[in-house]
């Protein structure tokens, strides 16, 4: 099967994403044109380099570009200052320059923290994704934002710092846990939700698909059009001064929630956002802008895939809806001390809601939690 | 006496430099249009807290902008990754946003790193710069480099995040201890080597001047002057793929030097580019491309200033040239394994030399600490 090329335009900082199977065996061609010297370093997790990192290799192999591994451990908690700190001195053990390439190789923790390191090593060094997670191939991998988590929340220090490429085989999909690749689901939904219904509905018929391996042609179809309508709208505003912010639907709700379970595995980050836009859907009913149905649908859907509709499906102690609201103050799109949401008005018709009101946000989390 | 401005071209990250004396008096009045509701963080050190917070206090009183202050330990030490933590999080504690403005209340070290630290807040929340000594005021606080330490070399971890506006108050410089007034004065003199030779002379007649409390005038003068020639350069070239490179005239040496003595204050780096300017003279003597006369003139004037202007100068024990080179080569100019270097034709001629011979800079190296 074919590789799907998309472009993200951003004049000089503009970069191609490559989509498909067998994308890591070709690595090497991919890379070699971006090369100043024929090496590269890799920063991957212990479970990435254990299943994937035999197919870049070869890719990279194939033409003679040299390689080093940096493998860290995997899990949320990697995303911290004191992994940075190591991070940045091991490529620097490494006389890593600003022309040469980092490769971020693996899921979302893994990009961002290395993204992150690559914006601030010598004020900024070039670097690429191969994500191999679907969360991290549709979502996290493009679009430029890098960042650590700090004990005040999620993402909170980081960076802008586009990739010079990502590079998103479908292949490296086959192994992730099957919870992992539903959770990445709900960023796919996010998509239709945003502005796609059409999409929305191709992916109420074809989800199952997505889910077994053999879906490899729908695999491919998801990544590339969500890699799609990312690109489309960083490429509107790159630094998140407007319409960016509606890929963040189901994102304040849902990074709230992570806090709670202390962005552990207890809850991933999809898992969050999926609960979240709903809680986002179902806010915009409160608020008379949405219909019911049209939030009724999507937690159906979300239901089926086997992500969390409710605070029920979490299956955790009650989840205190003043500590979920004091969790969503600290989301960076406050302004002057109102929080902002991104709600809709139906499915595909995502819009940015300002000066949101917290006390009438906490009355509803109330409701949904009690 | 009256305030100058200096603009900074950079699109729509262009702001305004305000130097003379009584500007910190007026901040109020310079910084209310800023901003969105009449707060500001400042970050400062104990030194400047105690001999300068008052003015600027009295300044943001009379606008009636709220300031709460951070308080740092002085000296190089301050730019850690560990302050660098605890910093972003005292701001996190402070629910700064990313429209909020914080002020950088100090020297080169205060300014670095709470630029950096305003970088990655929130992917960049917004910062002024009050530098407050004659090093910070002619360079650190203009250009928008920002960063901190590590132990393989100095400003190594950074970015590039312009403030919002620079306060220059030169009354400030009344309470600079006399050493650190002549290690900041080496920044003044490296614009008239680069390209401003009448500069240069106006400096040569004026210099004892500015060391006194009583040069107001001379001192706004050369500020002025000096964020004048930055500003031309970085509007030029604000990532340093060129022409701004040059503004690292005697810096690839000097940090080298500031390795040795671990960064402290054993010498500074003003003093450290002091003695890098006139090796990086005398070396483009050595390949032919200077008047030996420059170098010999460039010197007997850092000796008038009382600044380092040999080896013997140091004080220290024998420096070891290889070290010396090995540090150089950790410089964030070097492609592809390769060292470049700001050489000069002449005063006021200064040029970007790549691909220089390590070898022979050892050879150099090794003649000038015998």
């Amino acid at each position: 099967m074919s590789i799907d090329t998309v472009a993200v335009a951003l004049g000089e900082r503009s970069y191609d994403i490559h989509v498909g199977a067998g994308v890591l065996e070709n690595a090497g061609a991919y890379l070699a044109p971006l090369l100043q010297r024929p090496r590269v370093i890799v920063v991957t997790d212990k479970h990435v380099e254990a299943a994937q990192a035999s197919r870049l290799k070869s890719g990279l192999d194939a033409h003679r570009i040299d390689h080093k591994f940096i493998t860290l451990p995997p899990g949320e908690q990697t995303k911290s200052f004191s992994v940075l700190e190591n991070l940045t001195g091991a490529l620097l053990d490494m006389n890593v320059e600003r022309n040469d390439i980092v490769v971020a190789f693996g899921g979302g923790v893994i990009g961002d923290l290395t993204g992150f390191a690559c914006a601030i090593l010598r004020r900024g060094c070039r670097f690429v994704q191969a994500p191999t997670t679907l969360l991290a191939q549709v979502d996290s991998a493009v679009g430029g934002k890098t960042a650590i988590n700090v004990p005040h929340g999620k993402n909170l220090i980081g960076a802008f710092h586009q990739p010079e490429m990502v590079l998103a085989d479908v292949k490296a999909l086959d192994t992730l846990p099957a919870r992992e690749l539903r959770a990445g689901y709900a960023e796919v939904i996010k998509y239709g939700l945003i502005d796609d219904l059409a999409f929305y509905e191709w992916l109420g018929a074809n989800a199952e698909k997505l889910f077994t391996a053999t879906g490899v042609a729908e695999r491919q179809i998801a990544v590339k059009k969500s890699c799609q309508a990312k690109a489309a709208l960083v490429a509107k505003d790159e630094k998140e001064h407007g319409a960016r912010a509606l890929l963040n639907l189901g994102h304040t709700f849902g990074h709230a929630l992570e806090g709670i379970f202390g962005y552990s595995d207890k809850l991933l980050h999809g898992e969050a956002v999926a609960l979240g836009m709903i809680l986002a859907f179902e806010y915009s009913v409160r608020l008379g802008i949405c219909p019911k149905e049209d939030a009724e649908r999507i937690k159906s859907h979300i239901i089926t895939c086997g992500l969390p509709a409710s605070f029920a499906d979490l299956k955790a102690d009650p989840v205190p809806a003043d500590k979920l609201v004091t969790l969503m103050m600290q989301d960076k799109k406050r302004e002057a001390g109102k929080m902002t949401l991104i709600l809709a008005k139906g499915i595909g018709e995502a819009l940015i809601f300002k000066d949101a009101d917290t006390d009438d946000i906490f009355e509803f989390l109330k409701e949904k939690t009690a």
